[in-house]
């Protein structure tokens, strides 16, 4: 059933090495394809690495090199306006592609189709895994690809036949992230059950067991400014946030 | 099977009028919850929108009340790092949630949480459209559903029983969207192609018929800045682009 394969989800890292035909891949892109997309826009692209050294390089540039190793097939999935640009080219105008709205639209695009294709795998047996490790190093991976202009990496994807699954994780509890009719910023009871939960989780799973919470968690990743060459890196592509 | 439902995805905008039961909807979100999210930072929020007033409302300021007048539910999925400054309050730490980095994080986050609703919903026999006219008047949607800062609207969602189904929409070729190793930039052909199947499309659908092709209504679309409010909309919610 649909549900209990959605709620079955959880991210895999280790494959046991075994590829993806083309007839795999393109099976489950023109399934993706069929995701809403705003505007009927498809503004993503997404670039299948086979190429074994280039499939090394995009590892270590995203951090996760062995992930990489035994995947079945690693993707590279992008905001794309370039395609739209040589839409307007076609027709002899110069279409509006920097906006903060396009970024919007972009990402979400990208995400929806994404989230298809990883549904869709995931009916087939496989496992996947994002990575937003790609844009640690979004310079280098456009040049590793030949991204032009209007087109930026979002995030990474691996894909393969499972060698070990991770127990599923818990999520907020529904009331934290549902609202009727107003918004309510009441959370810390919430947020109490939910940390009560996940260490109960990380100190009792199969294996890393290990003594954490989840606003603990937070606190700690976001106290930083996370990944702040983001910014000027979707200038240089174009994306300069108006 | 799964890979037929989402093929067989079209957006629905006539439903029944049978409202969904709050056992449905938290259930739906649930299974949606069950997505990944970037670094388990779960940026999203939900506002179902029950109060009849507030429906109506929220349809004008979207541009489409017809479609709210007759659905099972209303939604509006939101970026969320509002939760996340409390998760970082209850640890003693002003967490950083304005960057452009966050912009992509919150985006990706809500969109792959919703595509799993929508493809759990639609496993149920519920149709469902997104409503990115949320964005046409988001300040006045975020009075209207008392967002605070740090939360935006990203799209409205729409769902119920469907009382007419529309075709399904051809998508672009999957060449245009699939790249092996290095980014292609030649179009034209795929374009053409494309346009051909959009002109036989909308000549031969059962209603609506028009003649149009795909280069021609994005041409026509993006000529204009999109939504230029937004950069200013995001700013005063606390998203600089930092």
């Amino acid at each position: 059933m649909v549900k209990e394969l959605l709620r079955s989800h959880s991210s895999v890292r280790i494959y046991d090495g075994e590829q993806l035909s083309k007839e795999t891949v393109v099976d489950l892109i023109e399934t993706a394809q069929m995701a809403a997309s705003s505007h009927f826009v498809q503004a993503y692209s997404v670039v299948w690495v086979t190429d074994e050294a280039k499939k090394e390089q995009l590892g270590l540039l995203s951090g996760n090199p062995r992930q990489y190793e035994t995947s079945g097939a690693a993707f590279v999935f992008c905001v794309d306006f370039k395609r739209l640009q040589a839409a307007g080219k076609l027709e002899g105008v110069d279409i509006v592609a920097d906006s903060a709205e396009n970024v919007l639209v972009g990402v979400a695009d990208v995400a929806l189709f994404a989230q298809n294709f990883v549904v869709a795998a995931e009916a087939e047996g496989y496992g996947i895994c994002y990575i937003g490790g790609v844009r640690n190093k979004p310079e280098e991976i456009s040049d590793l690809l030949g991204l032009p202009d209007y087109v930026f990496p979002l995030f990474g994807l691996t894909i393969g036949v499972p060698a070990r699954r991770n127990e599923v994780k818990p999520r907020l509890p529904v009331g934290a992230v549902l609202h009727e009719n107003t918004y309510d910023e009441n959370y810390d009871e919430q947020l109490h059950a939910f940390n009560a939960t996940m260490e109960n989780y990380y100190s009792s799973r199969s294996s890393n067991r290990k003594i954490d919470n989840w606003t603990k968690q937070m606190a700690d990743f976001l106290v930083e400014q996370r990944r702040p060459h983001i910014k000027d890196f979707l200038a240089k592509k174009g994306f300069t946030w108006q």
